[in-house]
């Protein structure tokens, strides 16, 4: 990518990040694995091309906070996922990974209802096993049936099963950094708030 | 606990954790759900009785590094674990936990021969079903079974068995922070020296 | 400013401040008031607009390093500095401020010789007792002063000389955070190893 | 020093430096050099053998924060400065400096006699030009200055007047850092409220 791409995309994801740093409710959807949030550039084919959270996002005090810096080529699992869904659609370049409890799935259901958004809900059991654990093979069969689910549409947000020996995340997609952390933290004090009542 | 035994207690967490944060080949040996480093005082009967690391320890530069500072009641499970543990034998007090991979298992087995540690392998596929994902419910049984497999004694080394949604981890345990980063930095060279070649 | 202009801004900064520090020699250049690094908007009028790093940049490890995040308004001296400055080039709109001694003085004055650039040396004893430490009152007359020593024109790097109860600073200044990273790193590289010899 | 004390050290300046960066009020009283808390191992005889806070302490976000960890060595006049107090009384090993202003002086005075501390001035434009910016020569005549002007006693505030070039500070000392931490919070708050009258 030329300079220019890349201020661009460290301003918005410097941006998006401070926002989900100041999301409190955010922390009740962080996963034991930790959040990624990640950014592919135009012509992105590899982890390298993609802007990511360096030691991902964790809780600290209580609330969300990037571990270390946002760098090219500091994530690997939501770094494939992403180059995959923009190679089905070039608009979509940001994605965010979060909690995913049958509590959560239920609520998102509803939530994704209410907003007009696919809601895709990927069942990794049926991963051929071959591939399991195969970070660069995995991600294309991940994506391929969430597509297949959502009727051949990008689903906005994904929700995967559970498997053996992996905690089953959830992921929002979007256009860039400002509209995913406005939506997820949208989503975030939502969900919150559902469970205070 | 008293002011005196709060400033050991931090004394030997802060030595031990600087030691693991130096410790470049432990990073091999973090897991997706990251590491904490517990330590119960000698009375301890609660989470808030364990000091541990808010935020885990994350990889951050390709180094170990905490994501918080070094807080009583930071710790969930583990804090929980260590409890149970200390139940046992009153003099273990301190915890690490760390990656299991079917290789990681395999090198445990040599390891913990030639030291002379009793390395104990949980089924948690045998977990009963209704005290899965209650913390204070699963860790019991988890202790039970570990000192069960290793003949009634309390194990150096722990691993547990993947399970549906859950990331399997090994755990270390010993006296004092001093005590369990010395021994998981030697580990983690060895492991990391055992996969260059 | 429009939030095209802020994306911008906060990447440019995010990208020069990486390049600083990961300058280990710019740490021979950080005096104890420690360093900030501002870029002001393209209208800007008040240090609301200028964007800075919260906490300025210190020493830790022997490495430059922010203490917190960049942030508009986190600036009060350097901020007001360049708002003066902009007022009379709107094209300079970034700067920095570093170390100032005997040696550091004698040394800009032939590395700016070298680079054809214009320094000028601001003797703040001549400061009117009735604007001293009045941030914005103290500013105008330093940027006057130093417009008029140069000749009329905006020198690239401003020297003050000591007074009571002040550490002296030099500045740097530039177009935007790119451009000064770059000459600022490039100047501490030349100085510290002036100083090995 | 031996391990023992190390791990009593590192529990008490970690004990005291969390009541300092939970202490808001403490924001503004940080001078533009930062802060150090500095404490000196029983034997000291170096540097090396008290231990500071790695970046100093500053403001970040509006709260006072350590920039990086606590570590032997990491200081160098403030470290000198307790070393040569320690000599005259061995029971005094830890210190923090803390800002000074006309306002910040008249301030003192009241406060320290309201407590019945000595308080002491030194006059730092009496100090002899050859051991200027020495940093191993200027602090013995700083605390002997100290001292005299206290009497023969060790004081347990100094202020220094402010000199060409260098920002005044104060200082407080005392036996260890749980002891200079809940003095000094309770100054900062004293001050804080008074400036809010």
């Amino acid at each position: 990518m030329d300079l220019s791409e890349k201020i661009d995309m460290i301003g918005r994801l410097h941006i998006g990040l401070d926002q989900i740093e100041n999301c409190m409710e955010f922390s009740a959807l962080i996963p034991q694995v930790r959040t990624n949030f990640v950014y592919a550039s135009k012509e992105s084919t590899d982890p390298e091309d993609v802007l990511a959270v360096d030691g991902r996002i964790t809780i600290v005090d209580k609330h969300p906070q990037a571990a270390g810096k946002i760098k090219f080529g500091a994530s690997g699992y939501m770094a494939h996922l992403i180059l995959e869904i923009r190679k089905e659609d070039p608009e979509i370049r940001c994605a965010i990974d979060f909690a995913n409890s049958p509590e959560i799935v239920d609520f998102l259901k509803d939530y994704c209802k209410e907003k007009g958004w696919i809601l895709s809900i990927v069942d990794r059991r049926l991963e051929p096993e071959e591939i399991i654990d195969q970070e660069g093979a995995s991600t294309p069969w991940e994506v391929a049936e969430a597509i297949q689910a959502a009727g051949g549409k990008i689903p906005k947000v994904f929700c995967e099963t559970a498997t053996v020996g992996k905690e089953p995340v959830s992921v929002l997609v979007g256009k860039d950094p400002l509209e995913v952390a406005e939506q997820i933290c949208e989503l975030a004090r939502r969900y919150y708030g559902s469970k205070q009542t």
